[in-house]
């Protein structure tokens, strides 16, 4: 398999995100240029990502947005449709579960876990909620590769570490603390607080 | 005021967020070696931009932490409190509530709107919710700058028009749409949905 970078699939995704969009907007076509409006990337940089997965636009009529938003996807989500398991039915859980929700067909929350009673066998959104302590059976039964933590910060660790074990390969972290994992599995962290902290630094000097 | 890419801003935020962590651990120094094993950044780097702030570590200790951390602070978050507002009380935005809550005393979500009667006139996480309807009015008493939006994709580009004409400088949005804003607002989009994909991508192409 090619590699490809880390950046170049998070812009590959950012695409993708806005032709889906769009689609709705019934438009057909769409140039590099647009593109770099719409994201803040070059068009040459946008020409040469897509160009990366083996799909080319016509200098006349730009990228037939079907087309590459199909391109994007064989890419992106691969042949299978991945499972994913989710830890923590919070507030932050049950968003990610809002968000995924029908909107990408190969990607799907099978499993989730929590320990709070009243959450436990109960279906969130078509997703199962297990107790926390059958990750590993319902995780290796399912073959899930994918794992969302969203408990608090103490327990995240522990679940990283539980995943781990029980065959998980990327982890999408949201407690706001460093995870220690063995090397192969890839950690994406995700602490809201740090995406306000950003947004109100360029209000402020916006402003000065 | 000096001009500072994003991206070097983004990992300052990374720093200082890893490093108040590290508090409570009770470390007292750090080496950029080390930051650059947690973050992934290169050394280089890492001491780049700290130097970039105005600060300095010594060869032989490294960094003082708490030192460092004060100096993050005076640079991501200025003097002023700056107070934040938040538009949907649903999922995600109690979870925005429930990280920001007593972690960054500079930054604080002081006003919440939403639609719904259960919500509005009641106070979550010691943040008053307010009926979307008084948006304008709050946001410029208040005299806000930064918002937060986390209503659904079809109300987010209304709310978004709303808050600059109210005076918002900094907008993070969290619906999954493209925003339409006047230059002169930074706008921070955060579709879940994408990070989910990230991650399923690397555990995908790790395992093969």
């Amino acid at each position: 398999m090619k590699t490809i970078s880390e950046k170049t699939i998070e812009r590959l995704i950012i695409y993708r995100g806005l032709l889906l969009n769009l689609v709705s907007d019934k438009v057909k076509n769409i140039f590099s240029h647009q593109l770099a409006t719409m994201t803040g990337f070059t068009s040459a940089q946008i020409r040469r990502d897509i160009m990366s997965i083996g799909y080319s636009g016509s200098p006349v009529r730009g990228y037939d947005i079907q087309n590459l938003i199909k391109s994007l996807g064989e890419f992106i989500d691969g042949e299978e449709k991945q499972p994913v398991a989710l830890v923590g039915l919070g507030h932050v859980g049950r968003a990610v579960l809002d968000y995924l929700k029908g909107r990408r067909p190969k990607l799907e929350i099978t499993a989730s876990f929590d320990d709070d009673p009243a959450k436990v066998d109960r279906v969130f959104q078509g997703c199962m909620c297990y107790h926390v302590n059958d990750l590993e059976k319902i995780i290796e039964k399912e073959n899930i590769k994918v794992g969302i933590i969203a408990v608090p910060a103490d327990e995240a660790q522990s679940v990283a570490e539980r995943m781990a074990n029980a065959g998980i390969k990327g982890i999408l972290n949201y407690a706001p603390v460093k995870l220690n994992i063995p090397s192969g599995i890839y950690v994406e962290n995700r602490d809201m607080t740090l995406a306000v902290e950003k947004v109100a630094y360029f209000a402020r000097t916006a402003s000065e």
